[in-house]
């Protein structure tokens, strides 16, 4: 009997894809519960999901059934095996529940990194070249705003990347490209950094030497307002911070403060702490760039993470394993 | 005794350059005639402006006097030999009566380069991604337009850039960081074209490959609606075009009506025909990203502009030519 996998919520574009890829080795089960609670009573033995093995998930689907928690990891059918998550940042799933459970779980870097860095880029344009502020001026009728004392190049300027990861890569590619000089802090010197990037054991050692701060760390209980006051004081006075990570990163009130005493001359953010909602406060300030959550907002980058996603099943169901094990599986098993 | 020198409006940021650079040759005298007539009169034998060789000019100076016409060229003392024009574009003085009255000119190509295409670049993500209508709709507090299913990556998409001068190149650098398909179409094959470049001698073959259209055509009367209503069906529907020439270059109403039947995806312009009016009908697409010419707006490159166009002014006065003439005095020289 072939593996039974649920799609939980809808492909927007991957639909060829499916067949192409599990149509052949797996029994597809689409989502259809309309509720959280009818969710819970379709997981059941002899429920309609039983016997599932493995979930491709997308955060669209935590209208219908809500988020990834402890209590839904908990619920889900004792055959399931894997999660394979459609997105780069898996904080709407509770790894140590699925890791509790046995169960794996895989997300989609690589495939989320062109498009987010893009973002990044626009971002990091916007806002050291007033290009936002210049663009509600003319639809303002006001046509252009007098900027040029307070505006720069990029070329020539330091870029600050926390952490150079797979996105934060694809932006010092593109950075490299003015050129800026690009230094980064990780935990550890990235073995596969670009000889253009130039590491630092110290984060505040860089951050004393950064025109611009890319924010590129993903979420967790520890990552949470690692981007604080001391942080933000200890960047160049006139410093620009770019957010295209999770806006829990930031100390948001840390941020708003430097905004206002002119520490920081500008923030270009494509995330918030608590989405979709934005801290009015931000809107006030002229020289802000503000984009709701649009890193991987494109059918092309679409496609390919859904395709990422439903590889990662694929590789499970055919060799027991996906190339995309979020981190918190390195070095160790999931008891199963 | 010294040569003088006009400095036809105020500089914002090389005072000390312009010390460094002509202190030591020239009398250095300021521009301050209230008026377009008092210049005139100051430009007369016996006059203040009388004896002057060089004039270091920028479109500031329009508010003043207006225009470097004809009317004000056949003014200027016949000791008048050099102007050094602050940026790119020279559209804002008559050529024809520089040299029908033995005065050379000369631009600051390359100070401009990066801060244009950079520029361009801006456009390029805006229009694609949709990031000026999802930052509108932030700002509304409906937080993301759902543009996914239209919006697309740059990477992989193809470039069509018109004409590859020192600003496409630099267009093309960055767009070859993604990379993006380059190709291109000069009167003639760029001899210093970058090898990711390809040439297309038919412009309309060029066209009808082409996802984005760069325009980077420098003003002349041969170049006014350049780009008319037949290279503009030429492109592939869905197409986008990104202009940060000159709005003289495309036949407006062709393009609004191509965005009006959906030809065009978006536009991304930085310059208009009749600055700095805009015409309102493109406000009114949601997906169109319109900065207010601000491709040279901030102060690194105003400064590099600057120092450009005094050290056209003093290579002259130390070497009898400068290295930036324009492209019209090319293979003859002026009567002097």
């Amino acid at each position: 009997m072939a593996p039974k996998i649920l799609i939980c919520e809808t492909l927007d574009w991957a639909h060829q894809d499916l067949q192409d890829l599990l149509g052949s080795i797996a029994e597809i089960i689409h989502l259809d519960s309309p509720s959280r609670a009818s969710f819970f009573a379709d997981c059941r033995p002899g429920g309609k999901y039983d016997g599932v093995v493995g979930i491709y998930r997308e955060n669209e689907s935590a209208k219908k059934i809500g988020k990834y928690d402890k209590e839904l990891i908990d619920k889900l059918p004792s055959s399931v095996k894997w999660i394979a998550h459609n997105g780069a940042g898996y904080d709407p799933v509770d790894v140590h529940a699925c890791k509790a459970r046995g169960i794996y779980l895989s997300n989609t870097p690589v495939a989320v990194d062109d498009a987010t860095a893009t973002t990044a880029l626009y971002l990091m344009i916007s806002t050291i070249r007033y290009f936002s502020l210049g663009e509600r001026t003319l639809r303002e009728g006001k046509w252009r705003p007098e900027v040029k004392a307070r505006a720069h190049d990029l070329t020539g300027k330091t870029l600050a990347v926390l952490e150079l990861g797979g996105i934060g890569k694809r932006v010092a590619e593109f950075a490299h490209a003015f050129p800026m000089r690009i230094i980064y802090h990780n935990r550890k010197r990235a073995e596969d950094a670009p000889d253009y990037c130039e590491y630092f054991a110290d984060v505040e050692e860089m951050l004393h030497q950064a025109d611009m701060l890319l924010v590129g760390v993903p979420l967790r209980k520890e990552t949470e307002k690692l981007v604080g006051e001391k942080w933000i004081r200890a960047l160049k006075p006139g410093a620009i911070i770019v957010n295209i990570a999770r806006g829990k990163i930031i100390d948001e009130e840390a941020m708003i403060r430097a905004l206002e005493d002119g520490h920081l001359a500008s923030v270009g953010l494509d995330v918030y702490p608590n989405e979709p909602e934005v801290n009015p406060r931000l809107l006030e300030f002229p020289n802000v760039t503000l984009l709701p959550h649009m890193g991987t907002e494109n059918q092309d980058t679409q496609r390919k993470m859904e395709v990422r996603a439903l590889t990662n099943l694929r590789d499970f169901i055919l060799t027991g394993t996906g190339t995309d094990l979020v981190v918190e599986y390195k070095g160790g098993q999931v008891k199963t």
